[in-house]
């Protein structure tokens, strides 16, 4: 435990010489795991833990109990499970039943998992795994230590970087959606020849589309998380360390700066810009450019504390309205009144 | 017809000694087949069915027709159903092409399609079918006479109760969307090493994503239906025989009682109780605990009587606005010719 | 470029010589490549670019750079793609690790990447492509020169046209959603018996559902284009030409028209109809049948020009309230001025 505490720079209350082995809840960990309490209200379960020390924030250090005290209980978290936590076991090697195609490069230790199959003239780097059924395409280029779990299809030509996890279902590369009509009303597909490029140490969610780009590229930058079945339309851009939640869905050629945060079902229209840092409340509908630094919200999106201003005054409309009515026939009557005189 | 009557508790008119073989709508029928009717306006196909004989509401009882009248004639036609459709045809046995994990126990009369993959230590109960194309993950658990579609994933550990349909494209058990950020707003992810438990007949549609948790479960409780590209995030608890609507997305650790009901791209915030009974009105956007029994509505969500009534006033708001600055004219005319007196 | 001014009724500028032999974007393009130009502010790159000639509409057409000139440079893109654009390679004939059911009938150079199935009695006509780790299950009927991507599942008994392409983790033919309630509020299972079926010349994106009919069939009929992760419930009938962008959810049973447009995440309530030519605005929620040729936005939708000024009068409510309170002041002290009087 004191050498995870130098890790964490956590200060140690109790034994250090605790032998820690992994990491769960209070209600869960067995002995040799570390668990945490974020909350006060959650001190009850305390009596029951089986776990043999607690991640806690100098606000708890007080605690009856071995602790690792820091400032950012969660990010400690974090930390201990990057070391504890191994991806779900594969075998090393490839499986029999993968279909290769022609000249491919798998870097070391690159493991694959059954029923995968392969394109011709693609690369996958050091240590990248590949779970049972995952589809990649032609001409893929897949970096080192990435996580493709099952059933993730990668189509042809899309460039995928270093630490990359995609999770299952998701489909990087599809077409993008784009038609021209012609004179009788028919829609006819404008070609998709562009490419995905995913950079290293993003993240991607389960049953995600991020379509290839009309030209060029659709461009996910490094570090960024994306949840559960998001959308990224034709040549949309995400800027480094963003986090995109559930279900949101961005149109094409939309380009988001850093440290950018869409929350859950947020729809953002095409060819505008989002700045760095903007963060947009869930299911807001973003139709124009928003500036670095912004938080908005609602349909069509406002600044956020707007927003909320709006939002409480659309509550009591139906008492306004009655208001407005009542100040209606007053003005009657003293028009009246003034009439008479 | 008899013997379905006493099944169905329904009264039977014209000759009981019909035989029905299965069940088709009133354009589709072959003789042999029950078919239904739910509203005089119907009537008109009546004519043309080959059906042998009909399912009707006591409303319509007096066609001149064989009939089974009944006081839930959709209950009445699901029953029946449940009686004759089939799923679709699997042939008994596993098939050659599918790769099997080490130390895997199967049940009797486990039906296996082509290109299946089955981790290690996993249990498959009595009855089971799993389609072509599916991936069954290391230790997980499937209970008795589940149906597992063609490209459904399920991963490592999650346990899935008896008589539970999961439906194509489907991921279960991808991990949850946590991350803490570090001093330079980099994302750390938080592991996820929790599972996934579905209880008896639930059913799941297809494409939709049901994370593991954090630490312990995420729980869909008996007899709750789940239409297609729905999230539960990470924790979700979903209670016993709810009805969750297609594109709902659930945020962590929510908890959902018995019996609740979620329209249509309905959205949730995390952490929150949605008590017993509850209904959301379709793209509601839920930020509070709702208290069992309520109805809701809205972004951010209203009671429905309540968002009803702000509804019907917000599309009067330009004339409201009208005739606001019509009585501020007014006032003013007012205001001036006192003075004048 | 001469043939190729012919084929798009174009005007040539410069060489009718030269040779094209694809497409491509101003950076990107290689020599021989025709690229295209939508507006002056991209005029800066025209010094840097290798393609051959560009695609201009006449506004452009003084622009010194070989040069095909049209009114509808897009649609004149597009039909340079069909020419040009190959679908992904895949090599003739069957892979030896398909799975193929009994009595399945393959039309003239249907091609069939690895680990696809095909499932007893199904039918695939000349031309068509199925790409790797796709299911087609039994009874289904797939027309000429279709491409369906890894991973698409198409279900038993569905019946898809000509020219339909499918791409990846979209599944056709799960069962519609469907349930009745019984007395203890358990929900039973309504058969899901009818079919899909998909007509000619239609386009579906990634990771969309589209279920089934309870009785009868789902319809996407010629020529519509659907985007990525959208959802059609069981019995929709979407009309020709109409176009579908992503994230959309239709429930069951509604009816569109032809050249309808839904914009992204569009929610639209089931039984109801959109006549032809309606076009409905970005996440708008649609509860009640709209007559053809009308926009609408919002939720509840109304007519688009009412909710362009209920949002704009909503952004002022805040205003409006405190103009209110001002003249509830002003009433009250007009009041008390005439009572002293």
């Amino acid at each position: 435990m004191g050498e995870l505490a130098g890790h964490l720079r956590a200060a140690v209350k109790g034994n250090p010489e605790i032998r820690i082995e992994g990491v769960g809840s209070l209600e869960d960990a067995c002995p040799g795991q570390l668990s945490f309490i974020s909350d006060k209200k959650y001190l009850s379960l305390l009596s029951q833990t089986k776990a043999s020390a607690l991640i806690v924030s100098p606000a708890l250090q007080d605690i009856d109990f071995p602790l690792l005290v820091c400032k950012q209980p969660y990010l400690a978290l974090a930390r201990v499970g990057q070391l504890f936590v191994e991806p779900p076991f594969l075998p090393p090697g490839i499986h029999d039943s993968v279909c290769l195609g022609e000249n491919i490069q798998l870097g070391e230790d690159v493991r694959v998992g059954p029923l995968v199959q392969i394109g011709n003239h693609s690369e996958i780097g050091r240590g990248t795994r590949i779970y049972g059924g995952a589809y990649i395409g032609a001409g893929v280029s897949l970096g080192q230590d990435c996580l493709i779990y099952p059933g993730v299809t990668i189509l042809d030509g899309c460039r995928i970087g270093n630490r990359v996890t995609i999770h299952s279902g998701t489909v990087i590369g599809a077409d993008g959606f784009g038609f021209a009509q012609d004179e009788e009303g028919h829609h006819v597909k404008i070609p998709q020849v562009g490419i995905v490029q995913i950079d290293d140490d993003v993240e991607i969610g389960a049953n995600c589309t991020i379509d290839r780009a009309t030209f060029g590229r659709t461009w996910v930058q490094r570090g960024t998380k994306i949840d559960n079945l998001v959308m990224l339309a034709h040549n949309v851009v995400v800027g480094e360390h963003s986090i995109i939640v559930s279900q949101v869905g961005i149109s094409g050629s939309t380009r988001l700066g850093k440290h950018v945060i869409l929350a859950g079902q947020v729809g953002v229209v095409g060819h505008i810009e989002i700045g760095d840092g903007v963060r947009i409340g869930a299911k807001a509908g973003v139709s124009r450019s928003i500036k670095a630094g912004q938080d908005v919200a609602g349909i069509p999106a406002l600044p956020h504390r707007e927003w909320l201003r709006v939002m409480g005054n659309l509550r009591r409309l139906p008492q306004y309205k009655d208001e407005l009515m009542d100040l209606k026939k007053k003005i009657a009557e003293l028009e009246a009144s003034l009439h008479r005189e």
